[in-house]
């Protein structure tokens, strides 16, 4: 942390939470450490970001934090701003995603390459990331593996797109993982169920981290006897060998 | 952590520090509590994870424990024996790689299939994770990416293997993630000077959570006018857009 004392800008990647009250349980001491050193943040959600750091009871007044929208796409201009607010701020700075690793399935990529261009430090800190922790519980390879982010919203591309993630898995051997916004999950699992071959392994996890995580791998034909119900819970499908 | 109570067999995956001294800083209360609680254990490296729980100062004597090494393979009747282990166990067994997360580039994921056709409860713990920890770093998208393991050791193959990463990142726009034994890196890194494009970007990520972590992004390039030495010391590397 000394780096925090010296002149050279930085910029942190913090992880949060991923389920509800877990943030004394999954957050790091370093996290704590650099969220109480911090002044100047960068926040994909800035209500969500403001009650996590009120939560951990940091001893911080919220008031007194610089705190930045990441809106979706970042435009060149904010960009700019931001590198400028880092270059001046006399603390580091936090990049902190809604839940999980900022930058990953969420905003932020773009600042951090902009940070690396001026010379800023960035630094991403150890914590929360679903697509980890699927891949972890999953079973599956993890020599290997791709994350392809959110599937087609159309069904008949979605049908082709789950089509082309098995047909990958079967040439490479690379596990898949994908996701949805949680409200079509049951209709990607009913497309799953449908699309991919009996004997193929599905790995459906949901509420990772949370009161209610379950990760499950079965063949299909197996789900198929008791398909799940996960309308609204966050999930992460994967397919591997 | 009431499951540990119940009849439910609990298999956690725990994740463990990447560099010297980080233990205090990047393991959560969470991992803590879990390893406190638990006397069997499945090592990639029996050594480096009883000297790690015992810098953890948990109060636990190490003899006390059972604890069993993951062999590369694991062989069919090795998993048959651990899992009948976590079955009989009368607290939750726990799964430690070297560094990092089990089962992620690290031997792991065919006792946890097999956990899960047995019915044990698989829990994988957040913690860190050095690809996760290089994307974010990247300023490269994390949307869609892919770890694609360890290079081929042979020269040619090696050169083949990243115009295949270098042509599946253009096709794609994935982010191409890769590795290489620590020993080797500087003559990868020669090698990638040599065979991508000029303005590629290449990140090189070194040391991730340690004393001497550095995270870089630039132009190939860019990185011919000042090669970086990096022998010996874990790296992950990354193409993106």
């Amino acid at each position: 942390m000394s780096d925090t004392q010296t002149q050279v800008p930085i910029l942190y990647m913090v992880p949060t939470p991923l389920a509800e009250d877990t943030h004394f349980a999954v957050l790091t001491p370093q996290i704590i450490e650099v969220l109480k050193s911090c002044p100047l943040f960068f926040c994909e959600n800035l209500r969500t970001s403001r009650r996590l750091i009120s939560s951990l009871k940091l001893g911080i007044v919220i008031d007194t934090l610089e705190m930045h929208e990441l809106d979706k796409p970042l435009v060149p201009a904010k960009i700019i701003e931001y590198i400028d607010r880092i270059v001046k701020s006399k603390g580091p700075a936090c990049m902190l995603s809604e839940a999980g690793c900022p930058g990953i399935a969420d905003p932020g990529a773009e600042l951090v390459a902009a940070a690396h261009k001026r010379g800023i430090k960035v630094v991403p800190l150890a914590g929360p990331n679903s697509m980890t922790l699927a891949l972890m519980g999953s079973g599956f390879s993890g020599q290997r593996y791709t994350f392809n982010g959110y599937l087609p919203i159309d069904p008949e591309k979605r049908s082709k797109a789950i089509t082309a993630l098995y047909n990958e898995l079967k040439r490479t051997g690379t596990t898949q993982l994908f996701m949805e916004t949680p409200f079509r999950n049951n209709s990607v699992i009913k497309e799953l169920l449908k699309t991919l071959p009996p004997e193929q392994l599905l790995c459906i996890a949901s509420d990772l981290t949370g009161k209610g995580e379950v990760i499950e791998t079965h063949k299909v034909a197996d789900w198929k006897l008791a398909v799940p119900d996960r309308h609204k819970i966050p999930t992460i499908f994967a397919i591997g060998l």
